[in-house]
C-alpha cells in the first residue's frame, strides 16, 4: 500500500521488493499536493499548526545565540550527552511543575521534538501486532508512529471533557477477555490536537486508575498545556502517577519549533531505556539547541513571552468562534477549546469533508480534512481548524470563505440527495510537518 | 540481556516484561562507567571521537548566527520540511562533488548527524531476522543499529586495503547457498572508523561489482572523507553506482557536531521512503541548525578552515604515529590512517585490551578496547586510539603510559603465561556518544 502513493516512480525503484514490512505503513497524505497549492497566499490556510514564532524579540534571541556561541561555543557545537544537557534537564522539571509536575532532572531525556520522544517510546514498548489505544480523533503523527512500528490502532471515544472512562475500561475489558493488553494508551489530555478539548479534572483519576489496573502504560502528550486562553494550567496525568505515565512535553509551541527541543519524562527504568533508544536513533540531540533553549529560559521573561503568546492564541481563537457563530449554516458544530491551536469541526449529515476540500481550496480557504485523525476511516464529516498562525482578520475572512463553501455543498445535498463522497480513507498517514 | 546491564534498578521496573522485543537489543557498554573516569582532566583520552570545534572562528560563528536569526528568525525557528532545506541540500551537493559524486539536491535529505541516516535506512530495510553485512572491526554504534532493529550481523574481514572483495564475493555467495541474502553491505570505505584504513581505489569497482550481482544495497558511511591528511579526496563509490549506494555524510567532523546535520544521499525511490520514516521520526530536522550550517558554508571560509582542521589532525596522528614507533614494545602493530581520526592497535599474543584497561586508565590513559567494534565477539587484542582531540603533547604523554602499560601486561605474560582476560563480549552496545 505504501508503494504506490509515494512521489517516487515505483516501476523503476531497483530496490523495490527489499524494504522492510515497515515500510508499508509509511505512507504519504492524499491531501499533501493539494496543500502545497494551499500555500499560495491568496488562500488562508486554517490547515497548518505551525506556531506564531514571528511574535519572538528576533533581535534579542539572535544576541543571546551569539552570546552562547562565544562565552561557551566548543560546548555547544560539540557532541553531548544522549540524556540530554543537565541544566536544561533542571529548567524542564521547572516547567512541568507548573502543571504540577514534581520530577527529578534525571527522570527527564532531550528530544528532537516531542515528536521523537513518541518514536522512541513507540520504538521501547511495541512490538509488530501489540495494540496501541488512542483516544480518537488524535494527533496525526502519533497514528503515523504506531503504524510505522507495525502497531494495531485501537480507539477509544471522546467526547467535549475528553476520553470517556467508562469506554477505556470496557475497551481494556473486552481486550484482557480474547488473550489481549494494550502496550500503550496515548492521550493528548489538555487542549488536544486536533479535537480542541480537555479531559475533565473529575475523570484523570478515573483514567489512571483504569490503565493501573489493566497494567497499560499512559502515555500523555502535552504541547499545548501552557498555552491555557481562559483559566490556569491543568493538572497533568503525570502529576498524579509518576510510575504510571510517561509525560511527553515540548518547546515547539511555547518558544520555537525551529529548534526542536522536546521532552519525556519517565519512569527511572523506561528513561533509561529511552536513552539508549535515542543513542541508537541519533548519538546525542543538538547541544546548541539545548542550551540556548536553556539560556533563553534563564535569561530571557519567557512568561512575558507565554503572555503574548495567550493574548495573541485568544484573539485568534476569539476571532474563529465568533466567525464561525455568525457565519456557518445550522447544523454545523464544533468544538470552543480553552487553549492550544484547534477547533475540530462537524459537518451535516451527508456532508464529505475530505470530498470538499478541493472546492475549499478554489474558494480559497484550507482546513485538514478529519480522517486523518483516525485509524478507522471516521472522521469524514470532520476537520480541524487552527487558528495559531493567520491573523484575526485572516481567520475571519477564512472562516466567511469556508461557510459559503460549505453552504453551496448543502444546496447541493439538498438537491442531489448528497454531496459527493471522496475516496475511501487508508489509514494512517504522514503529513507534512507543518501540518502535524 | 538488555535488563541486566542498564543503569535502572530492575527489580522495581513496573513495566518489566512489557518492553518490546528489540529493546533486548539496546544495551549499554559495560566500559562506560570507567569512562565517566577517565573524563578526569589528569587522564589522555585516546578514547573519545570528539572533533576539536575548539579550532573554529566562534566570534564569528556567533555573529552569523545572529544575522541569520535578525534576517530569517521567522523561517529558522519554524517547522521546516521533513527532506531538509532546499539550499543546505543544494550546499551538499556541492560538498559532495569534491568526491566526485554528481548528485542532484532531491536525492539528499538532510538528518540529525549521519547517526539519524543510519537509523532510518536501517528502519526502512530490515526486518528482524534479515542479514545486514559489516567489514570488520566497524563502527560501534552502527552495529548497535542493526541490532536494535534485530538484524542479524555478519562480518566480512578487511586487511590494510580495506575490505577484502573475494571474502565479500564468498561470503555473499555462501549466504544465496544458504536460501538467505543480506539487505545491506555496511562499509566505511574512506578512513574508517575504527581501523584507520581505506579502501584501495582498485578494490571499489569489484566491490560495487559484488553487491550489484548479489542484488545488495551498498551503504557508504563517509563522515571523514574530506578530512585527508596526505593526499586529496577520494573518490567515494557513490560516484559510480548512484542506484545501489546510499552514501551518508556528516558535517560532525568538518564543522561542528553540536548542530547535528548530516545526510543520507539516496536512489530516489529510496529518498521518498526516508522523508516519510524522517516525518514520523521527528516531523522536521532543525531550521535553524540548516539555515546556519548553510549559511556557514556560503559565508564563511569553510576551506581555510578545512585546511586548519587538516594540519591540525595531521600533526597529531604524526605525533600518535611517531609516539607508538618510539616506545612500543616490540609485537605491537597498528593502523598508518592516511585521515580521519582513529590508529587501530594490536596487541601482543595473550594481551586482553579490555582486561588492560583499568590499569590504562591506572596509569592515565585511556582508549576504546575493540570488542565493541565486532558483533561476533572479536577484538579481544584490539584497541581504538584516537588522536582528534588531544594536543600533540598529551598524545605523546598518553603513548608514553600505554607503552608502559603494555609493557608490564608483557612481563606479567611472561611470568604467568597469558595476562588476565576480560569477561566474554555481549556483542553489540552503545558507547556514551562522545566515544562513538
Ligand atoms: C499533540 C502533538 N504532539 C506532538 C507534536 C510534535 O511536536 P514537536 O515534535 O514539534 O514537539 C505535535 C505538533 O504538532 C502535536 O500537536
Ligand atoms: C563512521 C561513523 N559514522 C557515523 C558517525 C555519526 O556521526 P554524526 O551522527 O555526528 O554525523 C560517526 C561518528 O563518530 C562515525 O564515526
Amino acid at each position: 500500500m505504501g508503494d504506490d502513493t509515494t512521489h517516487s516512480s515505483q516501476n523503476t525503484d531497483p530496490w523495490r521488493g527489499r524494504y522492510a514490512d515497515r515500510a508499508a505503513g509509511m505512507v504519504a497524505s492524499e491531501v499533501r499536493a493539494l496543500f502545497a497549492v494551499a500555500s499560495r497566499p491568496e488562500i488562508v490556510s486554517l490547515a497548518g499548526g505551525m506556531p506564531a514564532v514571528g511574535a519572538l524579540p528576533l533581535e534579542e534571541v539572535g544576541d543571546m545565540m551569539a552570546g552562547l556561541v562565544r562565552d561557551r561555543g566548543a560546548e555547544a557545537l560539540q557532541y553531548g550527552s544522549a540524556q540530554g544537557d543537565a541544566s536544561l534537564r533542571e529548567s524542564i522539571t521547572e516547567v512541568m511543575a507548573r502543571e504540577g509536575i514534581d520530577a527529578d532532572p534525571d527522570d527527564v531525556i532531550v528530544t528532537v521534538g516531542s515528536q521523537q520522544a513518541l518514536d522512541l517510546v513507540t520504538r521501547i514498548f511495541v512490538d509488530p501486532g501489540d495494540t496501541v489505544l488512542t483516544e480518537a480523533p488524535t494527533y496525526v503523527t502519533a497514528l503515523g508512529v504506531f503504524a510505522a512500528y507495525q502497531a494495531r490502532i485501537e480507539h477509544v471515544p471522546m467526547d467535549e471533557h475528553g476520553v470517556v472512562p467508562e469506554a477505556l475500561d470496557e475497551h481494556l475489558t473486552r481486550l484482557a477477555a480474547a488473550g489481549r493488553r494494550a502496550k500503550l494508551f496515548y492521550t493528548v489530555p489538555t487542549f488536544s490536537n486536533p479535537a480542541g478539548v480537555t479531559l475533565a479534572a473529575e475523570r484523570r483519576p478515573r483514567v489512571l486508575e483504569i490503565c493501573r489496573r489493566h497494567g497499560v502504560l499512559v502515555l500523555e502528550d502535552n504541547p499545548y498545556g501552557l498555552l491555557h486562553l481562559d483559566a490556569g494550567p491543568t493538572r497533568a496525568l503525570r502529576a498524579d502517577d509518576p510510575e504510571g505515565v510517561v509525560y511527553l512535553g515540548s518547546f515547539s509551541k511555547t518558544l520555537a519549533p525551529g529548534l526542536r527541543v522536546g521532552w519525556a519524562c519517565a519512569p527511572a527504568a523506561v528513561r533509561a531505556k529511552l536513552v539508549l533508544a535515542a543513542e541508537s536513533a541519533m548519538l546525542s540531540h543538538s547541544a546548541f539547541a539545548q542550551l540556548a533553549v536553556d539560556r533563553y529560559l534563564r535569561t530571557q521573561p519567557w512568561d512575558e513571552q507565554l503572555k503574548e503568546f495567550r493574548e495573541m492564541y485568544r484573539t485568534r481563537r476569539d476571532a474563529m468562534l465568533d466567525a464561525l457563530s455568525a457565519t456557518m449554516p445550522p447544523g454545523v458544530t464544533w468544538t470552543r477549546p480553552a487553549g492550544g491551536f484547534f477547533v475540530w469541526l462537524t459537518l451535516p449529515e451527508g456532508l464529505d469533508a475530505k470530498a470538499m476540500l478541493p472546492r475549499a481550496v478554489g474558494a480559497r480557504v484550507a482546513y485538514v480534512p478529519g480522517t486523518g485523525f483516525y485509524a478507522d476511516g471516521s472522521g469524514t464529516a470532520n476537520m480541524r481548524l487552527s487558528y495559531c498562525f493567520p491573523p484575526a482578520e485572516r481567520i475571519r475572512d477564512g472562516v466567511r470563505r469556508l461557510a459559503d463553501v460549505v453552504g453551496t455543498e448543502l444546496s447541493l445535498r439538498d438537491t442531489f440527495g448528497r454531496a459527493p463522497a471522496s475516496a475511501p480513507d487508508q489509514g494512517p498517514q504522514t503529513p507534512a510537518p507543518d501540518l502535524a
